[in-house]
This record gives C-alpha cells, structure tokens and sequence, in this order.
C-alpha cells in the first residue's frame, strides 16, 4: 500500500469519548488510518499511552518512514511548548506537557496543537480553503470552534488563544452558557442554539413545533430540526433562517476584526449547510462594509473528519 | 537642532480637517513639526498638492537627509498598492493611489496606511505598547478606531480592512448607527455613548441629569460627562461605568478572535481613562477565560496625537 521511499506523519485527533489517528503523506493524503475508544480512565498518563499505542499500531501498518506525529487536543494548547492549558472535556488535565510525555513515549518529534487549528490548517492546505491565504474555519458542533490561518499559518495569539470564539458575545443580557456569561455566539449558532429560539416563539408556534416534532424543547437537535425543514415544517425553516443569522453576526463580528474575508463551516452541523447559509451570508453582509459583497466566502469544510488529522500530521512532517 | 548626520522620516496624519507631520528620528523622537489646515477642497488633487507642501515645509526644517515619507489616512488602505479605497470624512476618495501619487509629487519614497494602523505602531514600538510583541490600540472619539500589531508589525487582514472594529455588533437589534445597521460598538464606546445611555435611563433620572447638564441628549459630550463626573454627580459616574462595560464587551470579543491581550486605550476619550477602566477590566474579564485575569493589560496611550505621526515615519523608515 505504501512505499518505503514516503515519508510521512502521524495526525492523531484527541476527541471526547474517541481517538483516531492516521498515516498522511505531503500531499495531505491518509494512506492508513485507526480507531480506539478513548477509555474511562481520562488521566493524562492514561490517554498518553492510548496515544502511544495508536502511534505504534499505525506504525505497523507501514514499511515507510514515519517522521513526526501531530496530535489536535480539544482545548488551549501553548503553541511554543505544547503544553495543554486546560481541556473541557478532559478536567484533570491543567498545564499538561503533553508534546514533551508524548515524544518521550513514542520517540519521534511531537507537535501538539488545538484540534480546530489543525482542522483549519488541513482545510487550508488540503481542503475547501485552498488558494486562500488567510481564512477561518468554523467547527459548529455542541459548540462553536474556531481555527485562524494567517498568511498559510496557524495564528495563536498571545498563548495560543487565539481563535476562541465561541465565546463572543452576540446578545448582552442573552441567554446564560456553560461558561457561566450570558448571551454567547455558541448559544445561538450551535447544537442549543433550536432550543433557544423555539423559546423564544409564540406559544403556539411553540406548541405546534411540538407536535410536529414530538419532543420537548431539549429534544430539538439540529437533525432533528433537519428532518423537520427537510418535510417542509414552515417553523423549522425559519429556525434555521434564524440560526443562519446568528452565525452570520459572529462571523461579521471575525471579519471586523481581523479583515478576512474566507470562512470555512465544518462539524456536524455543517451537513445542513444549505440550510443556513442563505441567511448567514445576508446577517454578513448587513453588519460589515458593503465593499466585502465581492469577497465574502462562506464554504462548507471538505475534509470532514479527516480535516484534523491531515492538519496535524502537516504540522509536524519537518 | 538636528545634525546632517541624522536619518529621519518624515511622518504625516491626515486628519479629518487638520493636517500634522513631523520629522522623527529612528528612536521615534519628534525633531521637528508642522500643521495646516486641511482646507475646504478635499478633492485628491488638493490634498495631496498641501501634503507635499507640508513635506517641503517640514523639509526646510532640517539639515540633515529625509529618507522617505509615511502618510496615515483616515479610510481603507490597501496594504500592499496603498490605494485608499474609502475614507469617510473623505467622501470622493474612492480607489485613490495616494502612495504613487505622493511619491511621484515628492521624490521620496512613500508608505501609506490607515491613521489607527500607524498610531498602533507608534505606540507599540515608542508609546505604551512598548515590550509587547502583540497588541491593539483602539482610539475612542467620535468613533472607534482600530490598529492591531502582531509580532511587531501591523496587521492588515486580506485588503486592510483588519481592525475595523468599530462596527462590532454588540446589541443586535439595538441603536441604529450611521452605517446603515444596528447595535454597532462605537454606539457605546465612543463619544454619542452618553447619548444612548440617557436615552434609557428612568424619566426622573433622565429629568435629573439635563437639570444638572443644562443640556439636551446631543449635548451630553465626554467633556461634559467628565466634568459633572468629577463634580460628583452619581448618574454621570454611573453612565462612565456603563460606558466602560460596554467598551469592556468588545474589548473581549477582540480578546476571544484574536487570543491577545494588552490593549491601549487612546483618543480623546482616554483622557477619562480612570473613569470608565474599571468597569472595562471587569467587563473584559466577565466574557473570557478567567485565566487572561493575570495577562489583561488595559493601558492609556502614551504618546497622544504624535502616535501616527510616529508610526508613519517608522513605517516609512527602510
């Protein structure tokens, strides 16, 4: 399958409850990849050496030469040391050095960066955002993720927080969000975001969207709101229009900032891409220089799950 | 004064009626400076006919060798032609080749860049910013200005548009601002704050403040504010607290997309720096990760309106 003249990289994508990891060459290509359920014990120690192990078996599945492993962790990453800040979905890892415990387990170089940067490094370099230089990529999934690539590089700020926008607030005095302040972009341009606004509907708008979709307003997952706009359901339409909206601020809110013009929509709920991108790019244009008509680029990832993988085995091929 | 053995630049802000420059030496001092006013003709041709006058002006000044000439504008810029692309207080400059045209008029070289992009550069290497690889300065006055350095250098985003900041959306659906949409941050944060702010306040507190002012709505300035502040008035104090919170809520959005965290605080609004930071510190640190509590600097500007006049003859320097 491979050749012994490659030379690749390992990406490996920490997720919440799975670890996946593949073999890439410099073209971006996997040309091997493995799975493993991340396992109850979340310790440091206990998921570096699921790491390891996935390093070692993707490693036997090539005669080639494997030269670094990149591994995304969904969290704050310091991009000069690679050591992990905190993670919300891994609690007990605060100031982890995970780039130093993993090269010292696996013995290869390391390099270790937030998983939504290396996803936007592999849609940049391999995926919808070729050709552009300068773009960021939206995960929109329980949350809202964000990588920004400047000048083909991943841009981390002053410690690698750079990109971390869910948290942007689009609605003062809004609804309250995990993180303990109110009116946050991942409440209303996420997986919560239906639920939210179908509070916000007339109570009978509210209760026919309850019969129709025969669940309560927890039960309102952005699939569900899909199969409802998709059989035509007048409510899940607008829902959607609104969310495409919400989003559409945020990213209006990036563009003022940074003067890019490129977004890429990866997660989940990218899959409904055409159902909210209409208005995202409307709620855009109408909350940034009208000069940006020409530029504005809203695509849909292409990579998919892949996107991560590729971007950290990227990073780390010398 | 100066000795023929100098190497200067020579730095120039234009101003929405006035003109400044300066001769600066590579340790950013200012050796020499000139204004006029900009005058009634604001076509291109003229103004660029009285910037050149004050170049030649500010070039009798000195002995010693003018090595080139930085000219901040207040509009787009593009960062690699330096075409003004618009600029507000300049409604005919569209798609204006100041850079060429300058350089062609003046026989020197030319560098040409929006007026908060080269103060953020003054004070970065000169002022405030000084020991900070990245940092944004925003200038309150009738607006927000925005300049942002990373790695030392300013950032212009895919055509100069970074920065734009003062259309940040943080209340959408909420004061119409004069670019035609709603709930802009420089509604807030800039000098028709105060304004916005009476508008909601209780009709006997509303009554209160105009016995105290004297004035109407339109008439409550910063100026104004500061003064009834400092005289003790506990509504004023309260809409400079408003004030900074709002300014704080921005501020952290910055903080969100772009993971830096010192910011200087300059305009004519800064001047109330003490009266409103507070309230942005805690504003700031309410709507992002509760570790930039150790890393948030929130400084006043240091250098004044010499900070673009600085920056563009920096820039200019080869």
């Amino acid at each position: 399958m491979t050749t012994s003249k490659g030379e690749w990289a390992i990406g490996i994508d920490l997720g919440a409850t799975n670890l996946r990891g593949g073999i890439v060459d410099r073209a971006g290509r996997v040309v091997a990849r493995d799975a493993m359920p991340l396992g109850g014990d979340k310790s440091p120690a206990a998921v570096i050496a699921r790491i390891s192990g996935l390093v070692q078996s993707l490693r036997r599945q090539t005669s080639g030469v494997v030269r670094a492993v990149g591994c995304g962790v969904p969290g704050i990453v310091g991009d000069q040391d690679g050591v992990v800040f905190s993670s919300p979905n891994l609690p007990e890892w605060k100031d982890v050095p995970v780039r130093d415990l993993l090269a010292k387990t696996i013995g290869l170089p390391v390099v270790v960066d937030n998983d939504a940067n290396f996803a936007a490094l592999g849609e940049a370099r391999f995926g919808a955002g070729r050709g552009h230089h300068n773009m960021v990529l939206l995960t929109l999934g329980s949350g809202i993720g964000g990588g920004i690539i400047l000048d083909g590089k991943i841009f981390h700020g002053d410690e690698g927080f750079a990109g971390e926008v869910g948290h942007i607030v689009v609605e003062p005095d809004g609804v309250l969000c995990g993180c303990g302040n109110r009116g946050c972009w991942e409440r209303y341009a996420a997986s919560q975001a239906f639920r939210v606004f179908a509070e916000r509907l007339p109570a009978e708008e509210r209760r026919a969207l309850h019969a129709a979709s025969g669940t309560t307003l927890e039960g309102l997952t952005p699939e569900l709101m899909a199969r409802l706009a998709d059989a035509g359901n007048a409510c899940a339409v607008e829902l959607w229009r609104q969310f495409g909206t919400h989003l559409g601020i945020g990213i209006a809110t990036i563009l003022n900032v940074l003067g890019v013009t490129t977004f890429i929509i990866g997660g989940g709920i990218a899959r409904s891409f055409d159902r909210f991108i209409g208005a995202a790019r409307e709620s855009v244009l109408a909350h940034t220089y009208a000069h940006h008509e020409k530029k504005l680029v809203l695509i849909q990832a292409a990579l998919g799950d892949d996107a991560g993988i590729i971007g950290a085995a990227v990073a780390a091929l010398p």
